[in-house]
Order: C-alpha cells, then sequence, then structure tokens
C-alpha cells in the first residue's frame, strides 16, 4: 500500500517544530507550538469553539468504532460529572487477538527510525491540535474541568507534553550513531577493523493507564514517549475518562495508516464496568512498558507485580507550602487562593498542608499571626470565588463521590477556617461544584498528624501550626520522604529559611517554587521547562520529561562485522 | 581542611581526556586511553611489570586498613585458584555506622557539580592505571584468569568502562541547564517571568555486588557510575574476589580525601565467611541504587525485592553461535576455537550452543558434514592448546570447584567430540587448569533439550545439530527470549540467513557478531564502542552502557521564583 503521506513530506513538515523543541528542552527557555488562547483556533484547518462543541455533539451517543481487530463487543457508561450522560461506546478488545496484530505492525514501526516515528507522532498531535476544541468539551466532560481549564490543560498544555516526549524520545535515540567503523591500532601488525550497526529497538507494547483528571495531559507524554521510541502502544482510560483518549487513539491510528504503518500500532482497551482489567493487561507478557497515573495504592501494585514491564507511575502525595515570611503578603495571598481553587484542588500539584508558624509571619502589611494568616486566607479564596460565575469558571466540577465525602468529612478534623460553599452551575444543574474548605491543625498535636499526613485529595486544605521555620522545614521532609510530593511551595523573606528549605527538597528530590505571588501557581507547570515530578520520592518514580523517561524504553542492538 | 588538589588542577589535568571520552561515545569510533600493552607500564609514575609484582607481594598477609568509621573486625580467607593464600584482611563493617558515615560527604559532593565529580573519579581512575600491574596480580590470583588477561581485562579494559560510565554520567547531568529564564508572553500584559535552578541530585548509596570472574571489569560501570552523579557508593566484593575492589576502594578514598572531599563516600563491605551481607544491604533503605553482576537467581531476587532501589543487573544467559556458512573455514575455527578457550570459558559472554545444520555446511573449503565441523572445531581447539605454556597463558585457572563439577559431568550430556584435558601450570601446581568439552547434542532430541537450554557456566559448549538454518533462528530466538544471551555469533554467506538472524537479534534485543574470523572475539566488547548486553532480554536489566545505564541514578530539583 502506497503511503498517502510519505515520510519525506512528513519531515519537511514537522522537522522544524522538532527542532525548535528540541531546543527548548535544551535551553528550557519558554515555548510552545500550541496555542492557549481560544481565538487562535478556527483557522488553518483548525476547530473552534462552536464547530467543537457541534463536533464534541454529534459523538454523544454513537459508537466510536475505530476498526480494531478482536473488537468483541461495545461498552459505554461515561456520565459527565456535569450531568450530561454521554453515551458513547467504545469497542471492547479480545487481548488474545487485539495484542498479537498490535505487534505485526512493529518491525516495519522500527525500520523507520527515529526521525520518521518523529514526524509521524507530530503529525499526530497536530491532527490533535486542530481537533483542540473538541477536545475541550470531551476533558470538560470527564474530568469535570472547568470549560477553559479542560481547554488549556487538556489541549495545549497536554500537546506541550506529548512533544516533548517525542522530543526527547528522538535525542535519545539518536545518541548512538547509526553506523560505525571501529580501526583499533595493532603496533606493526593490521589493525584489526569492524563495521558496527546500530539499531535502536523497541521493547513491545507499552500500556498507558490513564486518569480520570487529565486523560490528555496525564496520558499523552507515556503514549508518545513508547510510540516513538518504537513500541505498539495499548491505551487503557480510566472508565468514567474514555472519549479523550479514544478520540487520541481515533487520530493517531488514522495518521499512522496514511504514513504506510499499520494502524494498529495504537488501539484503546476500554472495559466493562467493574471489569478491572489494568491487573490483566499489566501482566501480560507482551506489555513490556506501562505509565500509570492514579492511586499510590495501585502504581505500588503495578511496580511490584508488572516485572515484566518498564514501569513508570505517577501516584499520589502530600504536597506541602512553607508559609513563613513574605514581602507581599496580598500577592502571596491571592496566589495561593487560585492554587487552592483550581479545579477544586483536584491536582497532584495542589498544595495541601500549609505550615505557618503558631507565633505568627512577618509580611510587608506588618506581622500577622497564625490566625490571621489562616483568616486573610479563607477571605483571600472568597473574595476570588465570591462571584458564581467566576466561581465555576475556576472550579470545575467535583469529579466523584469519593471527592465530594472527603470535602464533607473534612470539617470534622479540626477548626473550620473557611467551609465549603454549594454553587449551582447555570448550565449543568446536575453539576457537582463546591468551593474549598480550609482547616486549621496543630502541628504539634499527635491527633492532627493523621490528617496532614495523609493525602486527601481535592477541595481540602491544611493550615498546620508549626513551631519555627526550622520544625516546618523538618515537617516539609517527613512529609516527602514519608508520602512524597508532586510540588512544595515556600513563601519567605530569609535567605537563611529559604536555604534551609532548598536543602530539604534536594535532599527528598521535590520540585520547588518559591515566593509566587503572580500569575504563576505552584500547581502548574511548563512543557520544555518545568519538571512535573521529580521521580526522586514516593509520589512518582518519574519526572515529566527527562533523559531517564525514554531512555528505558527502547534498547540498542549492535550488529557488527569485520571490516 | 583545603584541598591538596583543587578543582581547577583536576579539572586542567582531565578534562581534554573527558572530552574525548565524550566524543567516543558519541562516534563510537576506537578509542582508549589505557594502554594494553605491558611494555607502556613503568614510565609516568606507573608501576611496570615487575614493580607491581612486588606490590601485590607486599601486599600478601597484611592488613588493608582503609580507616573506614564502623569498622568492628577484620575478614580474610581469600585463596588464589592458582593455589596461594591471599592472606589479606580487609575491614568488617557495623553498616549502622559506616552508612551514616558515608551520607555526611553527600552534600558536598553534590554541591560540587558534575564536572568536578567527573574529574576526580577521572584522577581515580589515573592512580589506579598508574597500579594496573599491582591491580593485574590481584585480579589474576582472584578470578584465576591468566595474567596476559588479568593485566588488560582487568586493567586497561576495565578502566576504560569506568571512565565511559563517567563520560555517560557527565554528559546526563549537563543535558539540563543549571540555570534557565522562562519568560511567556501575555499578549498585551506584562510576560510571566520566572527564573530557573535545575540541580541535579543523588539518590543516596550505590551498592555494586562484585563478582568473582571479573571483579574490576563489572563492578567499575557501576561504581563510577553512581559516584559521578553525586551518590555514596559502598562496594561488596565477592568474598573470594575482594583484593581488586578493596584497593579500588583505597585509590578512589585517598583522592576523595586529596580533592576536599568527603572519603567516605566511597566504602568497602567485605563480610565473614558465609555472612551473607547481600540481602540484608540490598534492601536497606539508604541503598538507592544497585549495581549486581552475578548468578540469574540472586539477580532476580534483588530485582524483586530491592523495592527501595533502581537495581542494575546483569545475569546469566545462554550464548549461541549459528554455523550456517562461511567463506573462511579456517578462520571461523581459529575465532571459535579462541572464543571458547579463553579463560577457560568462565565469560558472560562465550559460547555455548552451536547451532550447526545437521546436512552440514558450505564452506570455501568445501562442504562440511555435521559430524566434520564439530571435529574440526575441536582439533582447532587442541592446535591452539596443544602447546602447555600457550594452554595456560590462554586458559587461566578454573575459578571454582563448582565449575569443575560441570566441565566433568559434561561428559554424561552427550557424545564428547573433545575431551577436557587437565594441564599443569609450570609455576603454580596449585592451579586446577583445563581445556574445553565439546559435546554433540541432537537438537531435536527432547532430552537434550535440557542440558542446551541451560546455562553451564564454564569451559563446556554444545555442537547441536539442527533442521535447517530457520531451525536454528528459531532456536536462537527462544534461547534468547527464555534464557537471556550477553552475545550471539552467526557465520553464514546467505544474505537471507543473515538478515533472519539480525531480525531474531533485533526483535529479542541480543548483541549480534557476524562471521568474525580474525581477531576480534564474540566474547569481547570494546568499551566506548560495543555495548556489552543489552538490557533488552533476560541475561540483563542493563547496557554497559548507555544513557538508561545512568539517567536514573539521579534526579533534577527544580528551584523556580518570580524574575
Amino acid at each position: 500500500m502506497a503511503a498517502e503521506l510519505t515520510a519525506h513530506e512528513l519531515i519537511a513538515r514537522h522537522r522544524p517544530t522538532l527542532d525548535q523543541a528540541l531546543e527548548a528542552i535544551r535551553t528550557r527557555a519558554y515555548w510552545s507550538p500550541h496555542p492557549e488562547h481560544p481565538k487562535a483556533y478556527g483557522e488553518n484547518g483548525s476547530l473552534d469553539m462552536a464547530a467543537g462543541k457541534a463536533a464534541f455533539d454529534a459523538l454523544l451517543g454513537t459508537r466510536l468504532d475505530l476498526g480494531q481487530p478482536g473488537t468483541d463487543g461495545w461498552v459505554d457508561g461515561e456520565t459527565s460529572p456535569y450531568g450530561v450522560e454521554l453515551g458513547v461506546s467504545y469497542p471492547h478488545a479480545d487481548l488474545d487477538e487485539l495484542l498479537p496484530a498490535m505487534r505485526a505492525g512493529m518491525r516495519a514501526w522500527r525500520d523507520a527510525g527515529a526521525e520518521t516515528r518523529a514526524v509521524v507522532c507530530l503529525e499526530i498531535l497536530k491532527r490533535i491540535s486542530d481537533r483542540t476544541m473538541e477536545f475541550a468539551q470531551a476533558v470538560m466532560h470527564t474530568s469535570g474541568q472547568a470549560f477553559m481549564m479542560a481547554f488549556q490543560a487538556g489541549g495545549p498544555h497536554a500537546q506541550d507534553r506529548g512533544m516533548e516526549a517525542v522530543a526527547y524520545a528522538y535525542v535519545e535515540q539518536i545518541r548512538t550513531p547509526d553506523t560505525a567503523e571501529w580501526t583499533k591500532p595493532q603496533g606493526k601488525r593490521d589493525p584489526l577493523a569492524l563495521s558496527k550497526q546500530f539499531v535502536p529497538v523497541p521493547r513491545g507494547i507499552g500500556l498507558v493507564i490513564g486518569c480520570n483528571t487529565f486523560p490528555t495531559w496525564n496520558g499523552y507524554p507515556g503514549l508518545f514517549a513508547s510510540l516513538a521510541t518504537g513500541n505498539a502502544v495499548l491505551v487503557k482510560p480510566h472508565p468514567r475518562a474514555v472519549l479523550p483518549l479514544a478520540l487520541t487513539v481515533q487520530v493517531a491510528r488514522q495518521v499512522l495508516s496514511e504514513a504506510g504503518f499499520d494502524a494498529n500500532l495504537v488501539a484503546l482497551a476500554a472495559e466493562r464496568p467493574g471489569e478491572g482489567i489494568a491487573k490483566t493487561l499489566a501482566t501480560r507478557p507482551e506489555i513490556r512498558i506501562i505509565d500509570y497515573t492514579g492511586s499510590t495504592g495501585f502504581g505500588d501494585w503495578l511496580e511490584a507485580n508488572a516485572r515484566q514491564a518498564q514501569v513508570y507511575t505517577e501516584k499520589a502525595g502530600v504536597n506541602t507550602v512553607i508559609v513563613e515570611s513574605t514581602a507581599d503578603y496580598k500577592g502571596m495571598l491571592s496566589n495561593l487562593a487560585f492554587s487552592l481553587s483550581l479545579y477544586s484542588g483536584q491536582m497532584c500539584t495542589t498544595p495541601q498542608n500549609l505550615l505557618i508558624p503558631r507565633e505568627g509571619i512577618a509580611t510587608d502589611q506588618g506581622p500577622k499571626s497564625f490566625d490571621e494568616v489562616a483568616a486573610d486566607l479563607a477571605r483571600a479564596v472568597d473574595g476570588l470565588l465570591g462571584d458564581d460565575t467566576r466561581a465555576n469558571a475556576l472550579l470545575g466540577a467535583i469529579v466523584n463521590p469519593d471527592v465530594k465525602a472527603r470535602l464533607e468529612a473534612a470539617g470534622g478534623l479540626g477548626e473550620v477556617v473557611l467551609a465549603s460553599r454549594e454553587i449551582t452551575h447555570p448550565e449543568f444543574p446536575g453539576a457537582v461544584v463546591r468551593t474549598p474548605v480550609i482547616v486549621k491543625l496543630d502541628g504539634s498535636k499527635p491527633d492532627a498528624e493523621a490528617a496532614y499526613m495523609s493525602e486527601c485529595f481535592g477541595p481540602v486544605s491544611f493550615a498546620v501550626a508549626v513551631d519555627s521555620a526550622d520544625d516546618a522545614a523538618e515537617l516539609l521532609r517527613r512529609t516527602v520522604r514519608e508520602k512524597g510530593a508532586m510540588t512544595v511551595g515556600a513563601y519567605t523573606t530569609s535567605p537563611e529559611v529559604e536555604e534551609t528549605v532548598r536543602e530539604v527538597c534536594l535532599e527528598e528530590a521535590a520540585q520547588l517554587s518559591l515566593n509566587l505571588t503572580g500569575g504563576v501557581y505552584v500547581n502548574q507547570t511548563a512543557a520544555f521547562s518545568d519538571f512535573h515530578g521529580s521521580g526522586g520520592n514516593p509520589a512518582a518514580n518519574a519526572a515529566l520529561c527527562d533523559g531517564a523517561f525514554v531512555a528505558n524504553r527502547f534498547r540498542v542492538v549492535e550488529v557488527r562485522r569485520e571490516a
């Protein structure tokens, strides 16, 4: 079959972008090829907001037939956190048929080489980018994110993370040359001479286990890292967030096919309610790589049991912000208020424990007592979310009943500084929208420890009274070491305190944001520049994205012969 | 304490070498800074052969006091495979004292940065290189290798592998810049601007578990990869091969100290007879990286149980050579004879199964039947080892009674084509020196499979009759997939057969040598150019040396703040 898209065309189309991505991961300066303003969409073949909505609406209640081999039925059942039944049905796979079919195209994909794989991946990302507004709806109605966030985080930011993985994968594969001539002098005798060929070979089939809250953002790095290194990729979405990844698989299959490769290099494994196929899949011998985002329990299970695979996990942590002193009290409060509110705190990067000295802090507004800081922060959150329209635009919907239950129970853990408030969504009355709760805890009380040393995923944070900055740093150290952390924040005007906190973060391998008071938040990272997670503490065994994230997804086979 | 050796001096001394190493791993052309001719030693401060022997003799019967904290006794007990009691005693460590002491110097080592760590490692290698002739004796009298091999493989080749690891570690750490200024446009508003700092941080203490046969060659990659990435390193030598690694630790401690770092960043963990401390060490929480060479059983145990650590294993495999046809029958036979004989086949890379079509092969000397090929190979080995002096110089001594027992039992597995012969060592009458045995097996007989599908470490190989080249390729595939392989060889003049074998090696991730008939052997790899193992089949989960071998020994912590 002649390819509709030749490698030559794709290289011409995407090589300049790849080169920019390679430069970005080297300098880590700001770069993104994916616009994050809605107005940028609607031109050059991309859907605008209305067209994206129309495309999404047209999907509802339909069967998404991906043309996968081994389809033995259809599964559906997604309900939007906004209350809408999606009614989209997806293929259910007979693994004994699908997995061998996925392997069939791997040889040609391997032989295509790193550059062709990279530009095919970039073409997939380009097609996804064109449908960003459709994906935004799909992410919104599976994760519960508010539209703007679903659009940005689920669209351009996710695409950035995917492209970043492609760039790392590409550069890793070309570190070893395709061939080498090796000539070793032998004194007066003829030199020894060998011709060597080095071939990057894939490990097998990569499995991506998606999460409910960030199906594309957390799914793309592993998907593209595995695909770009020559592996096939099976995508097992979260049962409540299938659509964004099913559309991704659909696009990938179409591009692969047009480029002359086997569409089955990428496939979907949707599951029946309660089927729990992740464990079965994760231990199949064909699965040699796993990328997982989700609970610590299952992540630990994967690391212990999927021994035939390279396992990359992003699990849960307990994120800390130390509030010791600040030169911009208002900026600090508004920055923190935003981080606590965005997507109802349902981010793995949302701060949970705010450690504040019990004797209060120094600020540009004069000294503030512990209670004042807690109350002012509560007021800042209240102010940010006081208008229901803005609150809905920031908070999104509570993603599942467990989060709601934790939120409702949080009031019993200590003194409530800020109570959660129910907000009605004007367009989606079925949405569960809640403002965050802030609870005061005394860090020296053993009974408080059970609360602040556990992850309470959702819009719950604790203002924890600590004895001193050193006490805060030691609690930070213990929290990161025992529970892990995706993010750490600190507010301090003291060089000594800053150095102490920095040293804890270096020793415990936690990513640190210092004194953020403007429009960058501790819970956000930018692809090509910020690392997401460190891979060095219990919250995640990998970082997005670095050499270690891609280097073991392929191996180099050497074929040598006498020259 | 002022450093006797400043970073500045060390950079001036070693940066040119580091740059050459970086170039070599990029081009993979021939390069080595460590001479492999004995005459090169004795100048510029290095010991010549006689001085090396004298230095080794002076060590015998002494206590090697490394000045380690937590030394709670002394252990000895090494007996050379050549029959000499070494009588060297080594510190035994109280881990609860030693491990914390090893951590104490890690902050300064981390803060020194990648370049200083690299040049300190290169200084350690330079001091080891100067004592190569002393190490040669130590390796000879622990591994049983013949002197020339102990000198070359235990000296310059091991040092090359160590330097290669330093080069990979260095380049991996500088892929991310130390700092970045990130400025994100915000339309008409002021851009968002962050100053970012990126710090490579170590994982903790690396544990190197050495092997009996190649204490330095297999020990140095992990040791230097971990040290160069900022970790402390605890070296647990094989109880029968302590001296080469104890001397290595001694040199490392001295250089670290002279360079102003804590000597305890490198330490030795020698064990009492039967103490079996590897399991205890491997699961200590302080141990975050493990490099292991040895049996599959313990390697698998480490991978399953040392969950707190990154585990790099080189285990056992079953190496295959397919003999299908050749344009240089004599060259093939002599090349194979050498590979089977070198160090009595006690290399993880020695071929075991020689797959030969039962109807014979085509050669430049006319067609040869299966029996003729087997007999001619036996004759080639006999010819190579006919002279006892040369036999002793090639074979070395049998390293332990298990190898001898396997050799003696091999005759019962099938028809013996070449019987093992006992050789007397003129200088060391206690040495057990044996020529290899070759046994014929029928690949189609189920009872033969138990023999050729198991690793028979030592001077035992099987001439296995197969039905065809395709049959050979399928047996190769099954062997690599089920048992792993460090090396694969093939002799064929047929492009189709070559392609079939190559494809099996690419799919099963095995390193392939084609048609070697001259002075390069399937069981040898050269640092900076050849990969040792692939990390993609059961014989080893890592390759020496590539990005994946170093990338996860450190993590990058980002500290960001508003610009």
